[in-house]
């Protein structure tokens, strides 16, 4: 269930409702692909650095430990001990991004394995059928993410098979949700809003996807090869045609000015894996710019990464610390780096929603959407 | 300081107190080689581990980030944010292990780093300006360590050179303490008893170092190639000629067993990778037995490594889970393998401790010395 209990513009404050928990929106998802965040971050350190909801990749977990494996261990929320929500997304992504030779027809994708050459099928159903055991709270459609720029015959073609084939979700989704041994019967469907840079495309598949019964609507296909104001013009123009009463998922999305424009027009939910790989490379966000540890100043600096920041990272560990450790290549480096910007995302999504809670987002988006990355060493 | 408070037998309970803070031994020290545990445990993770003291690496941090780095930061305790006890080792075995084209005259050792290449002298002093430096609690003297099987004429000439080599690191650890400008004024220098396999060099040695104004005795060059019974076989030589008042040190040593062995004979610290090692390769170490999960039975297991741990990794996760990070190179996987592993040896001592407070080491001992391994799959 989803409820805006306040809006500033297009802006949206809200409140996401599941079984598994309740969800502050406008928020972001952290990336954990293999059940686990890279650095290693725990589910304990989640809870720690205030995250509220968890994605993990359907591909992935499905090559390895095995959807099956998950699901005789009670699903994945079990399976990495997170009480809080899960969200799977469909595997279409990696299928199309990470695997070689693969097929498109219209029943679905083949493709070989990225670890063991292995051909594996997946279409509709099958995406399903996995995000089903693996139990998550809220699955994606299986859908074609095009990369831009995109001809426009292929993006209109793909984007109706990608309707057709969200028809095909609703179905399986709801007859697993039915069976007696699911382990989540109230596992939630969001559809995937494609139609590459092409405004038409993109408005008649929303009209389309709103009509349907899912429990939320994403834009897919962005932030995949085309100029960051083409993007915010995708959604100047989809989102007043989203249904206003389910939530917005902006997939894929992004740096801190991308997640301040996407609320901006409307967004509630957002995924990037930008603030755990920038870290592990020793890129750090901070309010006062970013901060690059690979640079030589810092070399000496037992000043913590933010002076305001409250990380456990922060709290107890300095920029000459922390860039001796990346700089040797011990892992605690990139921990304690990846907390720290999962901690900044979170602190970011949760001033985000303050400032809607005061009606003050229009002042917090003039004062920060163009300055945060601008900043940047 | 040192006190014994109980002996049964040879085995000894004591207290070591320093500066830095009070360590109760007999002790194990986990290796921080670059100022920081392999497998992403922070110093924040040691305290819940119950660590009491860690060793660190003068080779690798003279490298890398260099000892004028640390010294400027104030010492490594502040550098990693470690408020208790710290020992460094000399240098001496990872000169002797890592660094290729090394030779050495009685000046001490020209060696390249095993990083760049860059040509390296490296001799008491300079080993003991390094520690300085870096400010450890308790500093090593710097010896050679002797390969096992070594000859005699070699291992005799070497422990007269280490002999040398301890009488120069005293003169300059002393002359380093006075400095006005040095970190640690208290800085305490443990001496090494060298002489391979051979019980009348290793006695006349330790009796040497007896004579000497050193706050310890370590026994080096063992576990390096001989038979874990002819390690025993010194031990028992050896150690009745070590100073009563002093702690003895059994340096890179080992498993389980060997360090029931080792109290029993009459040593106080030890240090060893192999928990996190071992850990990392996903071997753990619980009171029923060595658990291996390489092993694919554990696929679909939900429960800890051991129910009866309570380290952080057993109170939130499952074998099966733990396996599968390790499987996917999750830097996850390791760090909470590493974890339980730590918490294991912490647990060891203290029951090794009880057990002597109790007046039950021989219990222990029969109980547990020749089992724990010995139950491995």
């Amino acid at each position: 269930m989803f409820q805006v209990i306040k809006t500033e513009g297009r802006a949206r404050r809200g409140i996401f409702i599941s079984d598994h928990g309740t969800v502050q929106t406008p928020v972001f998802m952290n990336v954990g692909t293999s059940a686990a965040i890279k650095g290693a971050v725990s589910t304990m350190d989640l809870y720690d650095l205030g995250c509220q909801i968890e994605l993990s990749n359907t591909y992935h977990l499905h090559i390895r430990p095995g959807d099956d494996v998950i699901r005789d261990m009670g699903g994945i929320r079990k399976f990495f001990n997170w009480e809080r929500p899960v969200l799977t997304d469909s595997g279409g992504f990696q299928v199309f991004s990470l695997a070689p030779l693969r097929k498109i027809t219209e029943e679905g994708v083949k493709f070989a394995s990225h670890i063991d050459g292995k051909r594996i099928f997946m279409g509709p159903e099958e995406s399903m059928r996995i995000q089903s055991n693996l139990a998550s709270t809220i699955a994606m459609a299986f859908d074609e993410c095009v990369e831009n720029p995109a001809e426009y015959s292929y993006a209109k073609a793909s984007m109706e098979r990608t309707q057709r084939w969200l028809l095909r979700c609703i179905a399986e989704m709801k007859r697993l949700n039915s069976l007696p041994d699911t382990i989540n019967p109230h596992q939630m469907l969001f559809g995937i809003n494609q139609g590459a840079t092409y405004n038409d495309l993109r408005i008649e598949h929303m009209k389309q996807i709103a009509e349907l019964d899912v429990d939320g609507c994403a834009v897919g296909g962005l932030a995949v090869g085309e100029p960051t104001e083409v993007m915010y013009d995708v959604l100047d123009h989809v989102l007043p045609f989203a249904p206003q009463d389910k939530p917005r998922y902006l997939m894929g999305v992004g740096t801190p000015e991308n997640i301040i424009e996407g609320v901006y027009r409307g967004i509630d939910f957002f995924d990037c894996v930008m603030p755990s790989r920038n870290a592990r490379h020793g890129f750090l966000f901070t309010w006062e710019g970013t901060v690059n540890l690979n640079n030589k100043k810092y070399e000496r600096d037992g000043e913590p990464i933010s002076k305001s920041c409250g990380c456990p990272t922060c709290k107890n560990y300095s920029k000459g610390y922390i860039r001796h450790l990346l700089k040797s290549k011990e892992m605690l480096g990139m921990r304690l780096a990846v907390m720290h910007n999962l901690y900044f995302y979170n602190e970011l999504m949760s001033k985000i929603r303050d400032a809607l809670d005061h009606g003050e987002y229009e002042n917090f988006y003039r004062r920060y959407a163009t300055s945060l990355s601008q900043r940047a060493e």
